[in-house]
C-alpha cells in the first residue's frame, strides 16, 4: 500500500476513482499525434470522461471539436466553452429538438441520422436556431448498430437532407469494426459515386473508435476521426493490444473489508462502482497489486475476489488499485474524478456530464 | 404509446427513469404486512430507492428503522430525519470511521463486522459519538460473500466486540440463500448456545433479502428482516416467483431510435441506462409492449433490439416502456425519478443518495 493510497483512502475513502493527469495529457497527445501524422481532424468523443475541462485540453491539443452521446452532454459541453460538437446519434422527439435548436443559436452542432423519421424532425431544431443545421448520415458498415446498411440508402438519406429546409448535408459518419475497414472503404466509395450523381458531396467522413486508432486515415477520404476511450484506456483497450497497462490513466482505489475464506475476499467495489460491463473480458478488472487475484462476480457493493490462483494475497484494510475492463461506464457512475500526478495527489474533477440520459 | 408516455417524452425526454407511487405504497404496505404476520421488525434497505422520502413513507408504514450499505447513503438519510440506521457493512479505515462516529452523535447507528481488523476500529467512532455504538456479527451461512463461515467464530468476535471499549454487542445479521434457511437455523442455534457460555446475548437477529420475503419469520429467534428491492421490483424478482409484473413500481421509457434492419432496431437506452447487471437472465429488460422483444445487447447508449421473434416491431420515435432485470443499479444511474400514479403524471423525487460509493 503506497503513501498515495494511504492519502486518497485518508482523504475521500474508499472506493476513489483517480485519474493520472500525466497520463491522461500523454494519452491525448498520442491520439492527437496520430491524426496528426494520418493527416485527419481529432473529433474526441468525451462520453468517456464527461469533462469540459479535459474537453478543453483536448482541444488545446489540436482537436477540431468534439463528439457526444446525447444532448445533455453537449449542453454541459457548450457551458464549458466547447463550440464544435458532433453527436453521433439520432436526435429525435419535440423535447429534444427545441434544446436541439437552442445549442445550435450557441455553437456549431452537427447531428447524425440514419432514418427518415429523425430527418423529418430536425428542421424544427434548424427553425429555433435561425440558421442550417448539419447533419451527417450514419453508416453502418459491419457493427449493426445504428446506421443504414447500404451506400444507396445512404444516399437516398443525403438527398433527403439537402432537400429539408433549414437543413444542409455535410457528409457520413461511421464506426468500422477493427477489422471491416476494406468494406468500409467500398461503402463509401460506392456513397460518393452516388452522392455524384445527385449533385452532392461529403464535406465530413467521420471514423470512430480507441481501437481503430492504429487504422486512422485508411479510409480514403475520411477526414476526422472520434475517439473516447484512448483518453484513460482500461482492460479492453489494452486487451485489444491499442493500449499498455501504463498506458491506463484511470484507476479504481478498492478496499478490502472482509476476508472470510482463505481463497476468497471481497472489495468494496461493486456493480455500483466498476458496473457490470465486462467487455467480453474474465474477470471484473485487473488488480495492480494482485495481477493472479479475480474478481469474480459482484454483488452492488460488493467485489467477489477468488485468490486461489494468487500466493499473494491481501489482507483486510488494505487498499489495492484495479483498471477496470471499461472504463466509460465507470466514469459515469461519479459526481467527481480524484486526480493525481505519479504519486502526488492533486485534487478533484468535476464528472459535469454524468448521468445526462437525455 | 399511452397519452402518459407521450407527456413524459415530452417533459422530460427519454429515456426517463419512472415508478408508480400508488405501486410503491403497496409494495411498501406489502412487505410491512409480511413482517407484521411474522411478528418481525421491518428494515427495509434503502439501496433501492436512495430516497429519503421513500425511506419516511416506509417508516410511516411501520418500519422500526432502514438498512444502508453505505456511510454516504446512511448520513444522507439522517439529514432527512431517519434516525435508526444499520449499515450492513464493515466500515474500515479512518476517513470513515470518522464520520461513522459523526453519525452516531445524531442518531441510532448499528454497523455489522465480520473480522477483528474491522472490530478494532470501530471504537474510534464510539469515542467520537461520545456514546456506545452496536455491532453485530455478520454471518455467511451459505451464500459466500461477507461474514464469517462458522458459529465459532461468530460467538469469538461476539465476546471481542463486548469486550470493546465503546462496542455494544448487538447480534447478528445473516443474508441466507433462498434454499438456504434450515442451514442458516443450524448456525444461529449453535452460535447463540456459544453466546450463553460466553454470557451474551443477540438482541438482533437480522435476516436479508427480497428473494426471501415468503421466508421472513422462518428462522426461529429472527427479530428483523431487511428487503430493498420490494419496493420497485424487477424482471429478476419476478422470475424469483415474488412477484408479478404488475407489481413493478419502475418502468424506463425508452425511444426507439434506429429500425436499420427489418428484425432490429436501436433504444436510446443502454449500458449508461439499464446497466449491464443481468441477475441471470435472458436479454436486458422486459419490454412491456412488445413481450416478444429482445433486448440483445448494449452499447453504452444504445440497447439493441432483436426483434426475429416479434410479430409486432415498434416504429422509430416510438417510446416503450421496460422493465429492467436489476432495479437497484438502474435507480443509481440517475439524479431524479419520474413519478406518476397510475396514468397520471405527478413531477420528480430525487435520488438523493445516488453515487454515495463511501
Amino acid at each position: 500500500m503506497t503513501a498515495l493510497a494511504e492519502e486518497i483512502a485518508r482523504t475521500y475513502g474508499t472506493p476513489a476513482v483517480v485519474i493520472d493527469l500525466d497520463k491522461v495529457e500523454a494519452n491525448i497527445a498520442r491520439l492527437q499525434a496520430a491524426c496528426d501524422a494520418a493527416g485527419i481532424a481529432n473529433r474526441p468523443h468525451i462520453k468517456t470522461h464527461k469533462s469540459p475541462e479535459l474537453a478543453r485540453l483536448q482541444r488545446e491539443a489540436g482537436a477540431r471539436g468534439i463528439t457526444c452521446q446525447k444532448l445533455g452532454e453537449a449542453e454541459v459541453m457548450a457551458d464549458g466553452g466547447l463550440d464544435d460538437i458532433l453527436i453521433s446519434y439520432n436526435i429525435l422527439g419535440e423535447e429534444k429538438l427545441g434544446r436541439l435548436g437552442a445549442l445550435q443559436r450557441r455553437v456549431r452542432m452537427i447531428v447524425a441520422a440514419d432514418n427518415p423519421v429523425t430527418i423529418s424532425g430536425l428542421p424544427r431544431a434548424a427553425e429555433i436556431a435561425g440558421r442550417n443545421l448539419e447533419v451527417v448520415v450514419e453508416c453502418d458498415t459491419g457493427r449493426q448498430r445504428a446506421g443504414v446498411e447500404t451506400p444507396t440508402e445512404a444516399v437516398e438519406l443525403a438527398r433527403l437532407i439537402a432537400g429539408s429546409p433549414g437543413l444542409t448535408f455535410a457528409g457520413f459518419l461511421m464506426y468500422p469494426p477493427e477489422d471491416g475497414w476494406e468494406r468500409t472503404q467500398r461503402f463509401l466509395d460506392a456513397a460518393n459515386a452516388g452522392l455524384r450523381d445527385a449533385g452532392l458531396e461529403a464535406g465530413m467522413i467521420s471514423t470512430g473508435g480507441s481501437p481503430n486508432i492504429p487504422n486512422i486515415g485508411k479510409l480514403k477520404g475520411s477526414t476526422e476521426h472520434r475517439a473516447g476511450t484512448s483518453i484513460f484506456n482500461d482492460r479492453m483497450q489494452v486487451a485489444a493490444g491499442v493500449a499498455t497497462l501504463d498506458d491506463c490513466a484511470l484507476s479504481v482505489y478498492a478496499t478490502v473489508v472482509s476476508r472470510a475464506g482463505p481463497e476468497r475476499g471481497i472489495l468494496d467495489s461493486g456493480s455500483k462502482t466498476l458496473t457490470s460491463d465486462t467487455g467480453g473480458l474474465e474477470g471484473h478488472g485487473y488488480i495492480l497489486e494482485y495481477p493472479a487475484a479475480k474478481i469474480a462476480k459482484f454483488a452492488e457493493e460488493h467485489g467477489f475476489l477468488d485468490l486461489s490462483a494468487s500466493n499473494d494475497r491481501p489482507k483486510v484494510g488494505e487498499v489495492v488499485r484495479i483498471i477496470p475492463n471499461h472504463v466509460c461506464v465507470v466514469v459515469n457512475m461519479v459526481d467527481r474524478l480524484i486526480t493525481v500526478r505519479g504519486d502526488k495527489l492533486v485534487g478533484e474533477l468535476p464528472v459535469a456530464a454524468r448521468g445526462k440520459l437525455t
